[in-house]
């Protein structure tokens, strides 16, 4: 049995960044710079903000942190997004989510510049994605694709089936192994499916990404399957200091013994979103200095 | 065993879409007006422009056609089309697909403005449709869903199976059926499927898209499936006076009488596409009056 480690994939992509980002910068004379905007003070959100901060600074981005009050009108929120729109000196455009209730978040995608769509949000970009154009793909089904690559785990002809029909990870990630190239053959289990571990048990790669803790359980696989464990779940545990411990969608101590390979949480897929991002901002960078060129 | 006629549920459509037009043209004092633009002199090309000509007279449409030769270039037909965006009296835009290679089709489509976009093929349509929010859906999806609903076939916790993984149809048929509400388990195959047969014997409702002749036979299926046979293939036939005759993907002789329910070709959904392109030709234009008033 394989561990797929996030960590390992993700610190040989900064590696590589690091390096990319140095080149941009001699060549280009300036930094790719992300600005990220955060509306309201929910605890969860100010602390990806500031792991996407941190991890500007190491690679030697620049960053702009907006962070808005809760009250923010929708009107002055779409006015920030246009200013970073029209704003050369920012590369990529990231809305923190969720947003509070009373903003629009559709509306509030569809406004940043698709060249700057770093998080792959826009349904521009969604719909280039489907297409099998060229886009922003959004970070977590990146990430898989990444670590998949890594890995050398083939998916063509493979029967993938995922767990969960969010926006986010399940349907991006069911587009993208459809693809000419991927040519995965895509099953897309959600709440709704009956008898759901009929499926599961003729996965060759499970994709988990349904937010129920512990929910893959041995007899719901088949031996030798890869598992991508998406889930990251609070549950109570006493024996830890903080009273819990996160846990992924499938039953690691119990499932890993009879998968191929499988992503550990944490440590797998989590680690690697905001790597994912930070290659979306180079890519964002180096496409808009070519358009000045042209 | 059922027939699942295209024809009776066109019909139904027309109906229904005669009598919300006068309404429209009663309310706004204008007809909804679609623009086709064909590039080259394709006979097939020609004769669909020609199919959608006659169904705007029938339902009181307003059309223009745009017949352009193949050696138009990129620019010249950027332009148009940008004429045809502006232009407040033209409610859909359709370019005939497919264009001449020297064309970029991609581009062409990302031109029509979104609100125009009846063929529900610009990016951002896409995007919309995996994500889930209103939008224009293509055609062909679209009319499968119509007919579904006439019949009253619940997709829901139901398995459908997919063959072919194309922007027109596979693609945008899979991303309509996982959505909530329809909430279908959906598994798409194409030509890199391994045991291809494996998965149709688990569907409860197969969709056939590929585009091979007589592909899916009586022991691909399980007993009570529903089949929607998207397929228009010619094949040889001496005993017809033009030499061939038209077949689906599905060796309908063969696998009807195992069928809970099955499209004829013809008369299954090949005409249902042109009544869907009509009805989202009057959407947009309703969309657009909406528009105005505001």
């Amino acid at each position: 049995m394989q561990i797929l480690s996030g960590k390992e994939v993700s610190e040989a992509v900064y590696v590589d960044l690091k390096k990319k980002t140095a080149e941009f910068v001699a060549i280009n004379g300036y930094a790719p710079t992300l600005a990220v905007v955060l509306v309201g003070n929910d605890p969860a959100s100010q602390s990806y903000v500031e792991s996407k901060k941190k991890a500007c600074i190491s690679l030697g981005f620049g960053h702009r942190d907006y962070h808005l009050s809760e009250t923010v009108s929708q009107d002055e929120l779409v006015k920030l997004i246009k200013d970073l729109n029209a704003d050369s000196s920012v590369h990529g455009i990231l809305v923190q989510m969720p947003l509070p209730k009373n903003l629009d978040a559709d509306l509030v995608i569809e406004t940043i510049d698709k060249d700057k769509d770093v998080d792959g949000f826009h349904p521009q970009s969604v719909g280039n994605l489907l297409i099998g154009l060229p886009c922003f793909v959004s970070c977590t089904p990146k990430g898989i694709l990444e670590m998949l690559d890594y890995y050398h785990i083939e998916t063509k002809g493979k029967h993938v089936v995922i767990l969960g029909r969010s926006n986010i990870v399940g349907k991006p990630m069911a587009a993208l192994l459809m693809q000419k190239g991927r040519d995965a053959t895509v099953t897309v289990c959600h709440s709704r499916t009956e008898n759901l571990a009929s499926y599961t048990r003729q996965a060759d790669i499970i994709i988990a990404a349904i937010g129920k803790p512990l929910f893959v359980k041995p007899e719901m696989i088949k031996e030798g399957v890869v598992i991508i464990d998406v889930g990251i779940n609070r549950i109570e545990d006493s024996t830890r200091k903080r009273g819990y411990r996160l846990v992924g969608d499938v039953d690691y101590d119990q499932v890993a013994s009879h998968c191929q390979s499988i992503t550990p949480v944490p440590g797998g897929v989590g680690v690697m979103t905001i790597a994912m991002l930070m290659k979306n901002t180079l890519q964002a960078a180096t496409q808009l200095a070519l358009k000045d060129i042209e």
